[in-house]
């Protein structure tokens, strides 16, 4: 039931093409879902997907042309003429649209939007482009039904088939009074069952609607659906007049964004990119990172230089450098991850630091105890039981010192309303480092007596 | 329009709880959304929250409860009777009622199925249970409407009404023939707007109908709805008998449990933990990655006592031996980051790995150069000319190894079929470490002529 992109099937796509074989693509391709043909554009030139694209009828191009992924779709809209491009647009969404065009010039998005036929539609696509990047107005999509609060039913269906047309995905009726103002909703389902004569407003749901205004953020948007448990909400401006709505799918989109931002800022990448990125792009995003992580380097080695009679002394001691360091950053990003984590989700954790703070002492004193006592077994059989204790005792410290610091910093960041995440990149490593070598030679120095 | 629960309004809700105030809680709490409602559940007691719910309506009862969050639900639970959780249990969807027998034990769940008054539902939770954890059929519900493809609009209008008593959202009526087949989907929209008299079969869409099977895993049930653009999916047994349905909202929770999986798994935690798991689990969950961070410190003890030696004669050696290690694991972490999220999204990045590793050479060779030259500047203040070459030279090479293997390792473990998200954690920077002291001792020997 499922369709299975083979290489063959682009081969055999790629002949029919070059034959010109439009009856094998439209038996073969233009049948299948429109996500499965996207699929097949991918590996073909802009040539050769213009070729297959314009076999098709407006509906499944604007389908097919959403489905396809943001640099391959770049690529080929650039192969188009403005005019092709309009005529595009007035096939689909008001969002799709209006994030289409942002992508283009300010020059060739005024160029598209005069060739544009239907007025209604240029107008809605302009109208969402005056919204700021981010917001609830940015992403809804001016597409949506809605009914008077005072009509009956069989009005109801006869203007809602003609708005219908318009809308793909039909979840709920937004109910408004004469000014657009959002009253309620009623469901398809209400309305299927309901006499031709009944009065919406006697039927319609007017409790606990939940609506967000055109200048929240999309992470509000996105806490709100997913609270209320919402497949599309309905998008108001500052007087209540409903404007818009926006769909599940772009929250869900939104939310494997921000989870990969975090997950990338935790892994030290400043900017958000992807594999298909340019060098240039990708090494601006991963350098701030690396130069503090270097500066923090270079604060490392003064304060090594600092013991540098001890370890002239007794070289041994250089040897369990990097275990003190890569302890101390392991057990700062394990701490740093979980509080990251609980405040990406929104929970109040400042209600009760101390009480985290002093859970992550238990778990760190556990782990510590353990983690030292093997470390100086491995240390009498390696060098003698005087450097295995100095190992030892530090490397209990510093995991109760990284514990604590793990959770402390993201707190902070998040209190100066910077992300959290950046605690888990190189900032909470590079801080460990410099913290942890300074406990491991001071107990170097008063054990060893120097 | 939203509510935002405050710390006094709390404190009103049980003084009213306090003073059996019935009407004050139907006037201010139960009038409520029912996420909100659940919200102000959470900080009560049981005894507390017992009398809130209890002055609820059946409808309202389950919706307030699937919202509550599952540890607060589970607490909530075990202070019920069998009796009453048998109850509670016939009004909600039957994907959830699953769910919350399978947190109990099977002595309970035997006695709350025994005590259950409906048939129907009992019945179909029971076969719920059957499913293995983490497949489609455990993931789906058995509510959804369906029409058989003979009847006529009418005489569906009338049997879906039936059905929709127990079906909260409708989103799509899916289309069987006698044997209960999967032929094709209808929509509300479609039936809303056709001739009493007009036969399914002449108006249902039988084109690209999505499903899964009920040994789907989960994430490729989440794939599918996601490449597919779905609300709602239907299960179907191996013999493509229509058996249930998943909706969205249950796989937007997999793709955030996911995304916090590997989040955790990057930091080096290997189990998932919540903020309020035990410390033991906590503790368990770490152990694993800092004992083997333990041991590849050990082994950079042994490589750098290997120079013992030379570090007597220049102990300034030692003072770099952090930056080195900590540029390593830098750069690894940020070179595998892209390639586990590109391989997490599914992509075939083995295409042309020679491709990727050469893009990360580039990457690697502009950063390398520009951070090299920082911190020859820096050494040439700090320890003079020789050293200096040596820590620049060192960082170079190491920049570029770790690039190489921070494309290489996740690769690796994916064909491996290990979750390549381990390369994050201290797998990447503990090897990176071990190799990075190697190259710059090495380097260091040949620059000294030692």
């Amino acid at each position: 039931m499922r369709f299975n992109l083979t290489k063959e099937f682009i081969d055999q796509t790629k002949t029919a093409i070059a034959a010109n074989d439009a009856d094998w693509l439209k038996l073969n391709v233009l049948d299948l879902h429109f996500a499965d043909i996207a699929e097949i554009l991918h590996p073909l030139t802009n040539a050769e997907a213009k070729f297959v694209y314009f076999l098709m009828d407006e509906d499944q191009q604007s389908e097919v042309l959403m489905e396809l992924e943001e640099d391959v779709r770049d690529r080929f809209l650039a192969s188009l003429s403005t005019q092709e491009i309009a005529s595009q647009l007035e096939n689909l969404d008001s969002d799709d649209a209006a994030d289409i065009l942002g992508e283009l010039s300010d020059k060739k998005v005024q160029e598209v939007i005069s060739l544009m036929q239907d007025d209604e539609a240029a107008g809605d696509i302009v109208d969402l482009l005056k919204y700021k990047d981010g917001t609830a107005g940015s992403l809804m999509q001016k597409e949506f039904i809605k009914a008077k609060i005072d009509w009956a039913i069989d009005r109801a269906l006869l203007e809602l088939r003609r708005q219908a047309e318009d809308v793909k995905r039909v979840y709920t009726i937004y109910v408004v009074d004469d000014s657009d103002r959002l009253m309620g909703v009623l469901s398809l389902k209400d309305m299927l069952y309901s006499k031709p004569k009944t009065k919406i407003a006697d039927i319609y749901n007017e409790k606990n609607i939940i609506s967000v205004k055109t200048n929240e953020i999309t992470e509000v948007v996105a806490k709100t659906m997913d609270k209320y448990g919402l497949v599309s909400i309905p998008v108001v401006d500052l007087q209540n007049k409903l404007v818009g709505r926006i769909t599940i799918d772009d929250v869900v989109e939104f939310i494997k964004e921000e989870a990969d931002k975090d997950f990338q800022m935790a892994s030290g990448i400043s900017e958000k990119v992807e594999h298909s990125s340019s060098v240039w792009k990708i090494s601006r995003a991963r350098l701030p990172w690396l130069i503090i992580g270097m500066l923090g380097g270079t604060m490392s080695a003064h304060v090594i230089s600092g013991f540098e009679e001890q370890i002239s002394q007794v070289t041994a001691l250089a040897f369990f450098i990097p275990l003190i360091t890569a302890m101390g950053g392991n057990v700062g990003v394990q701490s740093s991850a979980i509080v990251v984590q609980s405040l990406a989700k929104g929970s109040d954790i400042f209600s009760n630091v101390f009480k985290k703070v002093g859970k992550e002492l238990l778990v760190a004193i556990l782990n510590g105890v353990l983690l030292s006592t093997i470390i100086y077994g491995i240390g009498i059989l390696f060098e003698g039981a005087k450097l295995a204790i100095v190992v030892s005792l530090s490397l209990f410290t510093v995991i109760i010192f990284a514990s604590v610091f793990g959770v402390l910093i993201p707190l902070g960041l998040k209190k100066f309303k910077v992300d959290p995440a950046l605690a888990i990149g190189p900032f909470v490593t590079t801080l460990n480092d410099i913290i942890g070598l300074f406990i491991y030679f001071t107990i170097g120095v008063y054990l060893y007596k120097f």
